[in-house]
């Protein structure tokens, strides 16, 4: 296969009022979802995207995610998800975003770490097998994306549980488990709208362990950092009482 | 003003990947409010939308909404929302949806009624007194919408109490109050994924009483009235206890 396709691709988005908050900004969700979309496109219009894939018994799984926002898309604006492959190992891919507006204006950026699987054993699938290393074609190092990377989120006693939550039909995505996004979403739903009306989201990061099924019941814990500051421990509680650590988030808010 | 622009608006969508359920269907959540977004698309092109209604004081609240589909959009599809208003009178107004494909297949339709409130009052206003009647200049009677208008939820004892839940900050929409399409999340919910391995949603109907506040707790109460009917009826408890209706909603799967 050639390379004629660019390394970075573009996708346009808008900001449709159904999809803001009462303050009439894009919900972070709909934001994080387009993202993934975006990478959805970008991967499958240049030969690794999840259809192919599948085909030969594998998937991407999202490991790390880390989105910071100088401003959201307002109500009617029209945006676009850059993204591109900053660099791929054999285990490891990472994969940047940035979001920006029609005036070329930057909202914001996103840095992800994605795995590959075996749809067959679950377990981690060499990237660099697949078409002879083809996503090595598409790697671009220059663009930049002024964020720092999606570190470890720490977290340490004590912390105090703050929801149980059973999962539905609407927590869970095309891939059979809990969309990425939706826990970044019950997080975000821990805060009240006077905390909305004073503070935005400044970043967040997430970091998967491992998935959640429908079933399960998550149980969210939380420690506050500093005065704008909290991380997140997620347990997933499988029906049968087995507890699994699903994923840690932190959130910084201004 | 000239009425230059055609009766009927069109806008297109798209099935992104991680808008879809489980089944590689887009969720009706989703759907649902991209019709909302066609409604407000439309009226602000043709000048009896939001924001000018926001300056003389009105809005729009939607009252009523049915939606029947054959099918739904799969993941990848391009569609289109076409809107068109097919009657107006003082105090309603009845808009049309057809859900429509690339290749000029119907996916399926919706029907609607809206009323016009004064912003600072909460009660209803003259729909024909905006801009002299301008909204009388687009209506459109002879578009085919080939389903039922949404009628009378009838519900009747006994009802099952079957969920209660807080409303949180993704519950809200710009208006302030609980997404109108929130409500049929929360009610197919209710649902677990091999119920939707097994059927799908033919038809939803929904009518709305009061509006839900961030704050407020609601209450969801189903009956089965059919094989594969239901009814709820969705109560919303204020922080001090007095409970109201906020809407009844039909449901019914194939």
């Amino acid at each position: 296969m050639d390379t004629k396709i660019d390394k970075v691709g573009r996708y346009a988005f808008r900001a449709e009022p159904f999809k803001c908050d009462f303050r009439r900004s894009l919900f972070m969700g709909h934001l994080g979802n387009a993202m993934l979309n975006a990478a959805d496109f970008h991967s499958e219009d240049r030969g690794f995207g999840v259809s192919y894939l599948n085909s030969i018994h594998r998937t991407w799984v999202l490991s790390r995610l880390a989105v910071e926002m100088t401003d959201m898309p307002k109500m009617y604006d029209k945006f676009f998800i850059e993204t591109w492959c900053e660099g791929a190992k054999r285990f490891f891919t990472s994969r940047n975003y940035a979001v920006m507006g029609e005036d070329g204006k930057a909202y914001g950026y996103g840095k992800s770490i994605w795995a590959m699987i075996d749809t067959d054993t679950r377990q981690p699938a060499d990237i660099l097998a697949v078409r002879d290393g083809l996503i090595l074609d598409y790697i671009e190092t220059e663009k930049p994306c002024p964020i720092n990377r999606p570190g470890r989120v720490t977290v340490s006693n004590p912390m105090e549980e703050v929801r149980q939550l059973d999962t539905t039909y609407s927590d869970i995505d095309l891939n059979g488990h809990v969309n990425s996004l939706k826990y970044v979403e019950h997080v975000l739903d821990l805060f009240d709208l006077d905390w909305y009306r004073e503070h935005q989201l400044r970043r967040f990061e997430i970091a998967y362990v491992s998935e959640t099924h429908f079933g399960d019941r998550l149980i969210i814990k939380r420690q506050q950092t500093g005065p704008l500051t909290f991380s997140f421990l997620l347990i997933r509680q499988q029906p049968d009482g087995t507890q699994h650590e699903s994923c840690r988030c932190s959130l910084e808010f201004r």
